[in-house]
């Protein structure tokens, strides 16, 4: 049913396979254009540029526009043949069938939306008061808000007043309730009008660059009753943030579609939480929303460009409450969401939130705390100081930029051992391997580094019986397809070791910058917490073995999961810990890395093993 | 090209004459969902029920369903055979051509956008404040908002903050602007950033439930550089406020698409004074808008179903400052819009910024104040007290329910004079005369007393030479259709001489009870000030003579144009004005007539002529 022979045809059936998604696109649409038109999220790490491989897809059958320059330096022509493309670059010339290799979908993966919590009396930004009012009469003309701010006077409250949202449902819930309500009040304003059988609820968000989780809290117990995770969306325009940024810079409505994003992928997350719970989205009154910078503003809706020109400043950097309506979250009418202050461009609220969760800064001890990611931010705490910087520590433990690197999906492997005669590796869900994660990868360098397939500049060793030629390259293979039933094998490269070397030796160049800035030894530090999806997941042994971290004792490394995410939710229920946060921010000495006389010097230092 | 023969067809094409509009319409669309999805304006008095015959319209060729039971009892045999219809209860069944006749439509008509203005000296709410910033560098990261912070505070404004919607362009602005800007600041707000040669411009609006009113004001001088006038397009959903409110109690999304209509047609007037002016809209950082309770509500996307309701109650009376953005109206993104204080369900902010612009509270004297309309405000104010009600004069004085009825587009009779053997009639724009419009039936009633067409009680006098028999009942033929050329005479039947009376006998009636409640006669009286389009063109001699008004000196009489949007402009260029606007709504004591035991007799006597 091929319509290329109609030169009028104005567009083409993409068939996507193995996920069974038939789509009509445009003619003029590349295939990640027609896959995220279908909501099929393509992994798209350099924006569509063509400069990455991560959308790498395959033709099965129909055609495609000729391989590009840049898909002819990517793809050798073996793999041209085979049909391999990149997605952002092949337009369809007739209806085609298009194989999806998983390693190019974002979903599905693990996703980490667990982490310690710590004890918090319950002392909730927003309170629940019932009123028992008196109905209009001819005799009683006064309108619905003036009857409830008299009311709320009548019970000592000052000044009261209706959020506008609120007053779009007002008049109607009054007389549906019968004039008796439970009012959430925040502060003196009326936010929610509900029956006084309902409890109120708050939301909790913790946007990573990558995933989203979201945390539905009673407001009155503190007490978490449902969590869930989900992808973040906003993948399929740019897997970092700077492709995101990009993205916006070249379309007009750039923001507009990211905001939307990932806007809709929490109300749908609301909407399962609270088909969980069996309440209602007009039940949840409040809302914490942390995230690194970018996220942050993409999320409120601010300007990002200048995110990504020097010298990277943010647009506001105090704390926000914003209108959940004005944004087109879906909660109750009048709440607001509350996004904790910005420490710097690259330091975001869901650093504060960490430092917030983790107690680290009122414990007084002496402490690194990180958030390993394309952009790791570190803080040092000592005495009464924090300070903090951001190292661009790049995505080489999402997986990215690493020759068969993946996110830990299912396939991936997420920890791997060398032993005599055998390289024994562990996939996500026991599946057969078909590319590696970020810890995989560590544990890899790590083995390799202690079993000398490379040396200490992170050469690869070619007279190891481990490290075999590909293409005249050495390579260490991983798992050979067919061990596998994959059509690739899964290989460390040199430039997969060099990435690390990168990557550990910013994240190592940075702690040691803190350091030296407080004028502190490694065995001052007293405890080093590790947070974020990588970070959990990560081994210490191997991080301590590639020289990420300092080698201290083992017990002195805490692993705390999703923090960011617990500190928002602390926030949620807690105005004393909103404050907190808001001291915490405000305390920060943010150190900037790239102008930073020693950084230089200590990153050549760290990327030797 | 008629598709009737083709059973499958889901959609007819309908032809609207002599306006020239051809639209494709559903096949499940009456005539008037037709138009109105065409935008056509169609005058829908009933909101679609099939009980008044305002939507009026003429089959030329083509099919539509049988005529309806409502149909039949508006249309005698010969009108149905003629191909009159009810668009409202008429669905095509095939390609169809329709004749609109004149006094169906909404457009075009007489706008009354003129009003007497008093000198205010400016004293505006939004002022502006020119800043000079550092741009950031390495060495001084200050975050964007945080800058302008500090900068207005070192101009001594305490604790400044920068209004969400302006932080969605804010960054970029700064640098365009290179960091030299004139921000508009309201109070401790910053509500919009321009370049420093900028003026800054407010805008005013009087939402009529028939007209809409703007006046484009420079700020700093207090003048208007501009004024325009429309058709309120909420009208195609029932022209008076009562059918409106049924309107979105029998749509789910009524409220919406009302609000939706009115802010375009504001939005697309402001583009009108922009252009006119050579300004952009992001100049215009401030706002008032004034109409009667239920205009307000719908503008802002409150409830107005209890306006609907006994005992008729607004949701809020306060003064509300609104978001421009959150509601759609396309100013700067900063902007607010200032709604006065609401008097009752039936007293709106229209009569607080008329109450303002004729000073008539200030002065204190002895004034009555009146906007008549479907409802028809009244104040008397007397030493310090100023007393209200609303009367429900219904819409005769609007055109409608009258036989021959329009409102003041062209052909339309706005004044008339019986002179031995002839009946003098003066026409919109000198057109042919289609029907007569409120000034005109005033008149008419009165000059018919005059020269006893008509008795006391408004019965027809018989054996009076200008009294005719049309179907067996008694009418003054105004024009016959010989003379204007149309399809139909203009008549005056003794049903519209009742309308008219209940009209007038309502008005005068509340008149009598305000005096009455503040123990006063006719002759306290030192100025009746006569308000809005109406008031504007009907002819005073005539008022008194068919005894809406009491029989005062001419000279007590003061007809003041629009001056309710003459107040709201006087409440945008002066916070001081705002505030005595204030005031007066809290000093207004509201009478509820429908329960007020002196009214059903003053009515009564009132009635007779």
């Amino acid at each position: 049913m091929a319509k290329d022979s109609n030169p009028l045809s104005k567009s083409f059936i993409v068939d996507f396979e193995p996920i069974g998604r038939r789509i009509e696109s445009d003619a003029s649409d590349d295939l990640l254009t027609a896959a995220q038109n279908a909501g099929i999220q393509l992994i798209s790490l350099c924006g569509g540029a063509g400069s990455c491989d991560s959308c790498r897809i395959r033709l099965v059958s129909g055609k495609l526009t000729p391989p590009t320059k840049e898909e002819k330096e990517i793809f050798n022509p073996q793999e041209l043949k085979q049909g391999y493309r990149l997605a952002c670059q092949a337009i369809p010339l007739s209806d085609v069938k298009i194989d999806v290799p998983p390693s190019s979908l974002t979903t599905p993966q693990r996703l980490q939306i667990e982490g310690q919590e710590i004890s918090v009396e319950p002392d909730p930004v927003v309170v629940p008061v019932n009123v028992n009012l008196k109905p209009p009469t001819f005799d009683d003309l006064r309108a619905d808000v003036s009857r409830i701010k008299q009311a709320l006077e009548t019970l000592g409250i000052t000044s009261p007043m209706i959020g506008f949202p609120v007053l779009e449902g007002l008049s109607g819930q009054l007389r549906v309730q019968g004039w008796i309500s439970r009012l959430a009040l925040r502060g003196n304003e009326v936010v929610a009008v509900l029956p006084t059988d309902n409890h109120l609820h708050g939301l909790a968000v913790d946007i990573g660059t990558t995933k989203l989780a979201a945390y539905l809290v009673d407001l009155s117990s503190g007490k978490t009753l449902a969590k869930t995770g989900e992808m973040n969306p906003q993948i399929s325009y740019g897997e970092d943030v700077v492709s995101r940024i990009a993205y916006t810079n070249a379309n007009e409505d750039g923001r507009k579609v990211l905001q939307d994003k990932v806007v809709s992928a929490i109300n749908s997350m609301v909407d399962d939480l609270c088909d969980e719970v069996q309440i209602s989205r007009e039940q949840i009154v409040d809302a914490v929303v942390v995230g690194n910078t970018a996220m942050h503003h993409l999320f409120a809706g601010l300007p990002v460009r200048q995110l990504g020109e020097a010298p990277f400043v943010p647009e506001i950097s105090d704390g926000l409450d914003i209108s959940s309506q004005s944004i087109g979250l879906a909660l109750s009418a009048g709440a607001y969401v509350h996004l904790p202050p910005i420490i710097a461009g690259y330091v975001g609220p869901d650093q504060v939130a960490m430092l917030l969760a983790t107690e680290a800064v009122e414990r007084k001890r002496t402490v690194i705390a990180l958030d390993i990611g394309t952009n790791t931010e570190i803080s040092l705490i000592t005495g009464d100081r924090v300070l903090c910087c951001s190292c661009a520590s790049g995505p080489a433990f999402e997986g990215a930029h690493i020759h068969d690197g993946m996110r830990a999906a299912p396939g991936a492997i997420e920890r791997l051992q060398i032993q005599p005669g055998e390289v024994r590796v562990y996939t996500v869900e026991g599946q057969p391997a078909v590319g590696i994660c970020g810890s995989g990868i560590l544990d890899a360098i790590s083995q390799m580094l202690n079993e000398g397939l490379i040396d200490f500049r992170g050469m690869l060793q070619e007279d190891h019986p481990l490290i075999q030629s590909v293409d005249g390259k050495p390579v260490f293979l991983v798992v050979p397809a067919s061990d596998s039933g994959n059509s690739r094998d899964v290989i460390i490269t040199r430039k997969d070791v060099n990435e690390i070397q990168l990557a550990k030796g910013a994240i190592r160049a940075g702690i040691e910058v803190l350091l030296k800035e407080a004028k502190l030894s490694h065995a001052d530090i007293e405890e080093i917490i590790v947070g974020g999806a990588f970070g959990t997941y990560l081994d210490i042994r191997s991080a301590i073995g590639i020289g990420m971290f300092p080698d201290l004792p083992h017990d002195r490394f805490r692993q705390v999961g999703n923090a960011a995410g617990m500190g928002a939710k602390q926030m949620l229920i807690s105005s004393e810990r909103r404050k907190v946060a808001e001291d915490i921010a405000r305390k920060v000495e943010y150190l900037e890395l790239t102008t930073h006389p020693d950084f230089m010097d200590e990153f050549m230092k760290a990327m030797n093993f």
